[in-house]
C-alpha cells in the first residue's frame, strides 16, 4: 500500500494560466471508484528573506481569490522547465526588490494535497542587496506589490491579532524561528 | 488600499463536487487589469487530536493529486452550511474513530491564497474517547483511511526523514508543540 495508483482515466475539464483541471478516476485498494478532482500545478517557491539585522520581508498584495489585501512571504509559481533555486531568486528580485547572496533549502511541502499537486519549495534568503545594473527584474503585469521588513517582536503582534492570514506565511516564520 | 474590489465580471468555468473555478476579472488600483482563476471552496476543518499521554493521532491514505499515500492530520471540507466545531467533530469521528469531549481553535489560515479561498480552521482535540452506541459515524464512500497515534519524538523523527509531506501537518504540530 505505497505505490502510485494508476487513473484508469483522466478528463481534462480546464485548462488555465497556471493551472489545469481534471478529473481523475481511481480504483482504491479496498475496491472503491474515486472520481477525484485534480488541480495540476507547476509548484511554486516561498522565500523568507531575512535582512543583516535579523528582520524578516513580508509583501502586500491584493488577493482576488479571497477579496483582501495580505501581508505574505514573497512567492510565486514555478516557470515552465524553471529551476527551483532560479525561480527562488527571481521572485525575491522580482518581489522584494533585492539580490540574494544566499539561499538555503528549507523543505518543501503540498498545501493542499486532497485536491492539488502544488509543491511548495521553501528557503531561507539572505545577503540581501541591491540589484547591480546588470540585474534586471521583471514584474509579472498583475503585480502590484509592497514590500516591508518587519522585526520578530512586530510579526508575533501580527501572528496574534490575526494580521497573517495564510498557511506559507505562518509556516515559513516558524520554519526560521531564531 | 484596504477594500475588497469587486469584480466586474465572473465567468463559471467549473463546478465540481468540492469546489468551483471562475474566472474573475478585477480593476487593480494602479490601473492594470487582471484576469484571476479563482477556486471556491467551502472551507474545511483540520484536527490536531491528542491523546492522554500526549500522542498525536495521524491519518494515513491515498492523495490521487500527488499520487502518493501520506500520514496527515485528520482533516475535511466543510458540508453545506455547517458549523466549523460541528465539522471538527464530525471529522474526528470518521477519520479517527474517536469522539473529542474538548475541542479548542488554534486559527484559521489560507492554505492558498493566490488562487483559491479555502479556509482552513485548526482545532485541538482532546478528552478522546470511544463513541457511545447512540453516536454514529458515516465514513465518506471514498475514504479508505487508517488511524495510529505517534509520539513527538516519531514525529519529529518522521518531519526530518521528510515523510510529513503537507503543510497543514507541520503547522498543526508546530501551534501545537508542547
Amino acid at each position: 500500500m505505497n505505490e502510485r495508483i494508476v487513473p484508469s482515466s483522466i478528463r481534462k475539464v480546464y485548462e488555465g494560466r497556471i493551472f489545469t483541471l481534471q478529473v481523475e478516476t481511481i480504483a482504491l485498494p479496498k475496491g472503491d471508484t474515486l472520481h477525484a478532482e485534480v488541480i495540476r500545478h507547476p509548484g511554486s517557491v516561498v522565500i523568507v528573506p531575512i535582512t543583516a539585522n535579523g528582520e524578516v520581508i513580508l509583501v502586500r498584495q491584493y488577493r482576488p481569490a479571497i477579496g483582501r489585501w495580505a501581508w505574505e512571504l514573497p512567492a510565486g509559481s514555478l516557470k515552465h522547465g524553471e529551476d527551483i533555486r532560479a525561480a527562488a531568486l527571481r521572485e525575491c528580485h522580482e518581489e522584494v526588490g533585492l539580490v540574494a547572496d544566499l539561499l538555503e533549502p528549507l523543505g518543501a511541502w503540498y498545501p493542499t494535497p486532497g485536491y492539488c499537486d502544488e509543491l511548495m519549495n521553501f528557503f531561507r534568503a539572505t545577503g540581501l542587496r541591491p540589484p547591480r545594473a546588470d540585474e534586471h527584474a521583471q514584474q509579472d503585469e498583475d503585480e502590484d506589490i509592497e514590500a516591508r521588513a518587519f522585526s520578530r517582536e512586530e510579526l508575533t503582534k501580527m501572528l496574534a491579532a490575526g494580521e497573517i492570514i495564510d498557511l506559507k506565511t505562518i509556516a515559513g516564520l516558524a520554519l526560521t524561528k531564531p
